[in-house]
């Protein structure tokens, strides 16, 4: 790529205008729904799970669903949880994210500092724990022990949406579309890597939604150096700008000069 | 009242065209409300509770509220409860009822059959716990085993409304508004009767405006008897006609000659 | 049976308060909640569905769900296809019934009569259709012809929770949980009868839910007779009483003896 | 006003806190509104419409509307399209204000970015179709071309709230007060500009809620000088200060030397 | 009809299973949503309201609107009012429609009894008033006095629904869709009967809606008599059996001979 | 602290990553949820309010409540009455306030203006008037004149929350938790500063929630200097870095150097 001097552009490095990712954001979405869907199929598998429905209805006491991480996957996953009726408590380690997070849900859920106590207490009685802690750099921290994990329902069903970056249950390791699951001290574990490759066509869809006014502006605008130059978010996304790379971390991993986007196309003007 | 041969009317068993007890309804709305706002009174208390606040917020682990019937004075709690953001519980042993409930407040709340597996791991996180079992003769049943109270937390309140028919906790015994709570096992217990009557004001409001189209009927229709006749749902409140007594319980009880009512009117035409 | 003198039961048939059929409205909840999970699984299926999220995200299109049947069957489908922010039609034949919905749904949803041509346009743009029509005696009447069928999307899913009474697709015919669905015209078709026996352990408590009060009772009141001369809602799930017939339908077919079990219980008085 | 040496305040351009234009968002708000209101007067005109009820009601299927542009504007028409039970379908290019939208509405409504196949789709059976694109320069993109509108249902109903800005359909053209309607290919068009204006009143207790506030501070400070000192967003309306344009668009238009409000404020200090 | 002995069926008197009036409950929920259109029209008009929007926006006080009656016209006046934003009080005499309807509208809103008191003083800060009020037989009762109409607000709109039975304002007096409207001490009446004729292809959907199962049913069992034999509903419309009046109202006026349809039916078994 | 070279920090002027000040903002919702818990209490005591009970029930017209303000005590308060039922009517001078506030709500309520002619017509139906008027710097202003109190009904209820800034009202003068309330013109006040200081153990748990992560972050980190450096919100609480003031108005106010804390912290760099 440097020696065809191309321009290269990281996707889900690109910011709307409110300066947040949006490639980020739809796979999320993407991830938490299918998270809790998978965890209804496993719940409600004869050997995995034990025959249960994940849902509530009047009499039965509902499915305990407890997410970990109240960003954009903790949020669709507990809307489908709502949805199908489930019993959600939400841990976080951040006041903000959660009062966002209730305000977003429209109905006043149990939300929870990331407390040891507290969080032990929800796991006993849990059905589902989705973990979907995520990261800003490195490695997920690991929250949930293999300590808890023994202390909890025999076919309980962990779905790790932050394997991705490492897991955040220390009982999680690495599993593939093929044998998406294993039992460890009873419980189901899930973790497949990129949940959202499970539904490709919503997925793709998503995307194309969001790369087709970039080229369609690409096109317009008469090639892609002018839309970078107009455009603060899709400048964001640029990791080499005709062969210059302009991305701190890959210039420091492989000895690359290193220039700064915006500094470049100020020049430009 | 024999002597004098008055037509009484106890207005607690008038019903209305959909078969219900308006008075007895109208009473278990306001008694609903009520109870949950001195369970947050007592939670609030330095002494009683341990200044707590009843409610929810992003973060905190929001009050756990268990209910223990699913009829009006629990449905009434639960609005109030989950206005102030509170994570409600509701048991009771008709799944028709549970799903009336559910039904009417809008949301998919916790419900649950009365099992004692459920109902101690419910109680055991509980801050507050409002008795709203009604028994439609007799005592209600005591459903709270003083074991179970042993397990609650310390500074825990109960609210016992079911008091006025003996009570559905073992340890309740009944208290007035001189002295309205005690401590036991360091739960605080809540047990005067009537418990409307903290608002008499409102209760007031409430008989009059159903109270006020009975007499205007009377007086339109010239006179008690009249109406007897063409209301059926008036009439079922009558317990004597003419000092004659219409009430089967009353006739039991005190060797009086009893004479059905709807009889007594069919004579009538 | 008939030599033993046994009394027996259909639990099936007993009757609540309200005169419906407790038995048949929990199953017919988890029958709801659990054909839209088969749903979301089938459209994911990279071979039967293409890969699709059943749900609805900012900017995509949301999926669009027909149920057909306004009932409890058709209601907790309706509830969790929501949930998950699915777009919903609802078809039924009865104004009454749709207007109940939508009042226990909470929201205004997209509801009309079975008419052919509106259905149709339905169809087109469908990608799941629920079967969800109950024939009070004999087979469902068939809905959607082949043709319909022919003239919907490559890729979406059928669940016909009808195929117990025969179906409601002319293209249904019954599988199994081994071979649970086929492919006709492009659409992916799943008629396993019972579906509730997907999720047996849910199944199995929200029937001992129901049946535990009833043997309670028997327990107390010390005989199955007493509890059948003083609770009509029991008493109409017996279709043996000590050897005799009491249903109609077995009587005709086996050309058995028939006896009233109001008029056997009047006697017994 | 040069001559004068006035200074001028262009009241749509004054900005609050959050950095958005109050005017315009209040007019918004009572356009979006409004436009609704138009529709089901033209809906039920038995020679423009025919006859039809905006609504829904159970068994007859929803009235469809589709708006364009997920801003104020179409926000407040869903608001009110939703409250009489229509199904509304909004179409913008941006998931951003899709998203916003949705949570701001507190219900999963059907959304999809304008891609023509969709747009299409939805117009073939709209009843009611809102265009409010609002383009932050020039004149807003014709997004429904004529040929679109040919395969509209007769009768249907265009409000074109992007008129003051050219209009959003190929076919409209401004119409007034007196004439506000016009039929082209059987579908009614609407497209009288300012459409606020049909309700002063209303529009005017807006204005002076955002006015009064900002006088009485002029008053309080002794002087309109010191309120554009202290208050950016006022300054932003700033076009004359003391006779000198401020306004780049005025400057180039009318060749008037142009001086930067924030700098001339800053030398103030 | 006598001579040629006709079978005369009215369909307003067809009752469903709920032993409700579809017809009266589908032309009301019509005249419910539209009565609150028409106040919306007039509202804006510039003569009889003055220019204001019907509706609720931040910092302007909301419309207020009194809706009389808590009907199913009441309660479609209420669903589209809140959906623009009005503020609602409604009042009945009936203690238990009101609570039926907060129910159904999924939100608690301003109810009262028709205390003279509560009403005069909602009457005078309202600008909307709807006169709902039902009378099972003969004319509705007069409500809103002259006295009441004189303290309202100029511009005030009144929609007498209830006209229909001679209306329960003072001040009514029948109007057609020519000259529809009236005012009387500045406040606007509006006062045509039958409301849903405005829209009248709404209108006949929601009869054929109801009709058409009904005439298939005539046509599969093979006639009338079949019908009304085994359905109790549509029976309860018939008015004329076979040239022989069935309606104990016409029988007296016209002196004609009266059979009851139900023993009529009973003698074809 | 000078001497000793001390680094304090104020955790009521600590950000977080929003701006907002989130201890200041979780005493707000604490104070705005206990505001309505007291005014109950007071609205159903004997003397001080006349033995009502604040919320709604179907029939009796609900209590009506004015909030002034629409920050988060006025948002928390709003929440709590609305659950009970009471009827809520919001004022503040910014729009953009009043319309968060619904958004949050996620209900369309009363929100206006504070224009003397509607709160004085707002306030002589009040039965609860909460004061939430926060003031950025000094005094908040008077809003409520003695006049306009004498003009309130008797035994209504005023809960000033602005009392630790002065009050709101005319007529509030300081009391404190003996002695909580008095009676001014029949109307009971409520002044006791620093409301959720009822309810400590609830405000702790929320302080600490707030608190912990940046001591934990302080303990990582090997001291509070590291993080003052890091982190811009823990560095605008600093009020003193080493013994040298760097908050400008106790410099002012003590005529102590000042120092910006942001400076200091580049210079660390």
């Amino acid at each position: 790529l440097l020696n065809k001097r191309i321009t290269a552009i990281a996707f889900e490095f690109i910011q709307d205008k409110a300066g947040t990712y949006p490639v980020i954001r739809a796979m999320s979405e993407i991830a938490g729904n299918t998270s809790m869907l998978l965890a209804a199929e496993y719940m409600s598998h004869p050997e995995y799970g034990r025959g249960k429905m994940l849902g509530g209805f009047s009499g039965i006491s509902p499915t305990e669903v407890v997410i970990l991480g109240a960003g954009t996957v903790g949020e669709y996953a507990a809307r489908a949880a709502l949805g199908m009726g489930a019993f959600v408590k939400i841990f976080d380690n951040s006041v903000y994210k959660l009062r966002r997070l209730q305000n977003n849900l429209n109905t006043r859920i149990y939300t929870s500092m990331m407390q040891p106590r507290n969080l032990l207490t929800a796991l006993r009685t849990a059905d589902v724990v989705i973990g979907a802690v995520h990261s800003s750099y490195g490695r997920t921290p690991c929250i949930i022990t293999e300590d808890m994990i023994r202390q909890m329902k025999e076919g309980a069903v962990i779905i790790d949406v932050s394997i991705d970056q490492g897991g955040c249950f220390e009982t999680s390791r690495l599993t593939d579309h093929k044998n998406p699951v294993f039992k460890m001290h009873g419980v189901t574990h899930y973790c497949v890597p990129n949940i959202a490759s499970k539904v490709p066509h919503t997925a793709s869809y998503a995307l194309s939604n969001f790369l087709t006014p970039i080229l369609l502006k690409i096109g317009e605008q008469g090639g892609i150096d002018s839309v970078l130059r107009s455009d603060f978010g899709v400048r964001q996304g640029v990791y080499l700008f005709n062969g210059v790379s302009t991305n701190k971390f890959l210039s420091d991993t492989f000895h690359l000069p290193f220039q700064d986007i915006n500094l470049l196309m100020a020049a430009f003007h």
